[in-house]
């Protein structure tokens, strides 16, 4: 094998090691984070590091950057409450790549990248259109991580909206592949998926068992 | 689009909550953490909420469940202040979903399961030989997570193993999907990823653009 020690990646040029690093927790769930601000400016940020905490009560955690390099979703989190969190599809994940770059925060990333706002009735935060699963997020709690003055942001889920053409199983999972989501690698690669398969629940002394087909 | 509210899933049967609640963050890293525990014994488990902390210092955390569902892992990490976390080929991730069963202590999960533990010189906790990208942590801190009484544990990194045939491109990246590791989604469904391209870093103003081939 390869060996890479701790002298070696400090050394690296600061993009290099940003890559490697970031390859090596494995595929991500790149989600787009609408948020509006208190002027009413919709924001809209790519975020790769979604995170599930927890089913019942469902939690659902993402890694804000430090507050310099990261402003605008984590403020506008903190000063409306509610927030956004849409899958991206192929077919627009050059626009959601683009929202990534470094705008203004009277800026509404949403117009610059060409994707489109949607709102519910009474909820005053934007989901985008074009995405086939998004839900709706409620800030639970902002927790500080001091070793990197990064955050833990923790929401319950208050809304799921599913494209009707995706229908949950007979237990409950969604196809993903099927629905087009995409996953993401390091800070820039984008993924199509394909499914292995589903496996049944684990347990000692029974052979793994591959999931009969749910509808 | 269909629309689902808290009431709904509140009401719904355990596992489905839990399958179609684990659906929504998306595309996971799903990885094989392995430990030690006081007494010699080797443990292996599954853990799918892997997350990048940041790069500088390397800091990966994960979360791990309530103490009284996901013991061990934790308990070890604690004792040994080492882990590893092992990426997953789909030659052996039928072996690796069967790490998932609820094993006592004292079991060795790489017997069981029938992986093969490795070891580095001078460094008491197992890494999985089949993985062709791993990585050694030690613990920096167990982050409580009240609302759910779950912790995000946060590890530095302090060696990467990485298979002869893989070779970071120019830019430090890792192709993943070269590499053959696997994605999941949920609780028990796993997948193959396709490029579907790398973009240059995004600026405001400068139209998104293909990376072109790095190495």
């Amino acid at each position: 094998m390869q060996q890479f020690s701790p002298a070696e990646w400090q050394s690296w040029e600061r993009f290099y090691r940003a890559n490697f690093i970031n390859s090596l927790t494995g595929f991500k769930s790149a989600s787009l984070i609408g948020t509006i601000n208190a002027q009413g400016v919709p924001n809209l940020g790519m975020f790769s590091s979604i995170v599930h905490i927890g089913s019942d009560p469902a939690l659902i955690g993402y890694i804000n950057r430090p507050i310099a390099a990261a402003p605008h979703t984590l403020a506008n989190i903190k000063a409306n409450g509610l927030y956004t969190v849409n899958h991206i599809h192929p077919s627009f994940v050059e626009k959601a790549h683009q929202t990534s770059a470094k705008y203004p925060d009277e800026v509404n990333e949403f117009t610059e990248v060409g994707l489109t706002e949607e709102y519910l009735d009474g909820i005053n935060v934007p989901f985008v259109k074009e995405s086939t699963i998004k839900y709706l997020l409620s800030l639970k709690e902002i927790i500080p991580i001091a070793l990197n003055a990064t955050f833990l942001v923790i929401g319950q889920l208050e809304k799921v909206l599913i494209d009707p053409s995706l229908k949950p199983t007979s237990d409950g999972f969604l196809h993903l592949d099927q629905a087009g989501s995409i996953s993401s690698n390091g800070l820039d690669a984008y993924y199509k998926t394909e499914l292995i398969d589903r496996y049944d629940y684990a347990k000692p002394d029974t052979p793994v068992q591959k999931m009969a087909n749910k509808i």
